[in-house]
């Protein structure tokens, strides 16, 4: 994937989960002998070769730490990593943020077209449903349903999708850093939240012993939103793989323009450090967790 | 509703659910003191005195057949009608059929944005699945997973978003009768298929007792796509509440175009005689699913 990582271990435990998620959607998605197979050409060109894999780390992560299978694991990250992608599949839309270019190659309506795209998403949101509920990640029927509410409550209007919409206004309002905040909580955090929340079902950690993990998920979610303004505002558009510095041209708030280049990246190196406190009581087998930490607000795309 | 009923039974059942659905809907999408707010307006246009209901009827009634609780079947009749709404959305986005009317009113992305229109959608889809795998439809998490990985089978790119590919390569493509039966048992069976199903998941019936309630589904669902073939013929656009006579006018093969319209009425209403068949072991608990499949082919609508 070409990243710089300060960290072999995390290097090692990207690229692994990368290859574990790229090899569980090859396996879910056979192109049928029918008319449908441009759609799921689509589906597989999105999910197939991707992004950083960043919220199936997370579960993987913490599932392994309390117990879970493996396999179980990365077939649940395929879930939040389908969710994840038929989320940038309809950013990328013509009608809301319009891009052209998603992780160094066209985004899906340029490679094939509106409709498909449209439906492509669609069809990614549904699988990562039936993968959860049925018996393909676990054959405790309380694990899935739990799993698809964790999923659902972070993805629709009360947390992915309803921060897309406050983004989306963001040109029009004047949101202060409150208001970003909130934003960015719904826009990105809920889902990175959502990862760590489903390791722990997985993991079958009580919920009153999940704290210290939702807080964890908080703080990098923060870190990690805080780090893509300043990549958007300092970064390489051939590293990013996307068009940058579009947030300024629309007059967007974000934290950059805020607080400023400063003292954004040290909130966000401040919040990277908090996220590693929360592991406290947690040994080695919470290394990656804190290297993720890490990595979040020194990665260069 | 202005539905001509030739059945008071069935026209007394449809208000209830239509009723039931509205509220259940209302309690659901409270409208944010946020950026949010449009959203849920959106959410609220579209699936708030909405449509026949069908799918949601078709479910609560196997339900209640089966001992269930007409509570928690119309909770689940919410979602997969949150399942139903969110394709007719995208479906009349202008990349797609790029319809201006629905139900009688502006298509979503006419009276808000097309922004708006493709994440409503998005959020209706999550919040079917929300709406699911939470408690409130059931305490048990068998039930749960059941119901949701039914809904999202038949709604992905296995049901109705690969039915509606087709359908929009359909115009390209030359369709045989083979192939539209194919086609219109994802685009529209699958989901009426599920809204059995998951009556009988509700209801404890064993899988293996849902032969004939499939086969039910089956039949009447190939019979509704006949009759919207017919309608799309024959109907008054008024009556309908949206534009008639595209499929003609793209030289989509349909039913109609394949049949004949007398042939096409025909094989409408032994398809429904079929389905009534298939209930021939149940009593009057089962005289709402007999209504409907008359209903389905007399509709005006």
């Amino acid at each position: 994937m070409g990243l710089v990582l300060a960290d072999d271990l995390l290097g090692t435990g990207l690229l692994r989960v990368q290859r574990e998620i790229d090899a569980a959607f090859d396996a879910l998605l056979p192109i049928p002998d029918d008319a449908r197979a441009p759609l799921v050409e689509a589906m597989r060109y999105a999910t197939i070769d991707g992004g950083k894999r960043v919220r199936p780390m997370l579960l993987v992560t913490v599932a392994e730490m309390y117990g879970a299978s493996r396999d179980a694991a990365v077939r649940a990250g395929s879930a939040i990593e389908a969710i994840h992608v038929y989320s940038l599949i309809h950013d990328d839309l013509p009608c809301m943020d319009d891009d052209d270019m998603r992780h160094g190659k066209p985004t899906l309506h340029k490679k094939f077209d509106e409709a498909t795209a449209v439906l492509a998403g669609d069809s990614l949101h549904a699988l990562a449903f039936e993968v959860l509920g049925g018996t393909h990640v676990s054959n405790d029927p309380f694990i899935r349903a739990e799993l698809v509410h964790a999923l659902a409550t972070a993805s629709g209007h009360n947390g992915m999708a309803g921060g897309q919409v406050m983004d989306m206004a963001a040109d029009k309002e004047e949101f202060d850093l409150h208001g970003v905040t909130r934003l960015q909580q719904l826009k990105t955090g809920a889902l990175l939240g959502a990862a760590v929340e489903m390791g722990a079902i997985l993991g079958k950690v009580p919920a009153d012993g999940r704290a210290h993990l939702r807080n964890y998920a908080r703080d990098i979610g923060l870190a990690f939103q805080i780090a893509d303004d300043l990549l958007d505002e300092e970064g390489d558009e051939a590293k990013a793989g996307k068009a940058l510095r579009k947030d300024a041209e629309q007059g967007k708030a974000t934290f950059v323009s805020l607080m400023g280049v400063d003292a954004a990246r040290a909130q966000a190196h401040a919040l990277s450090e908090q996220a590693i406190g929360h592991l406290s009581n947690h040994g080695a087998e919470a290394d990656l967790l804190r290297a993720l930490a890490r990595f979040i607000v020194e990665r260069d795309r």
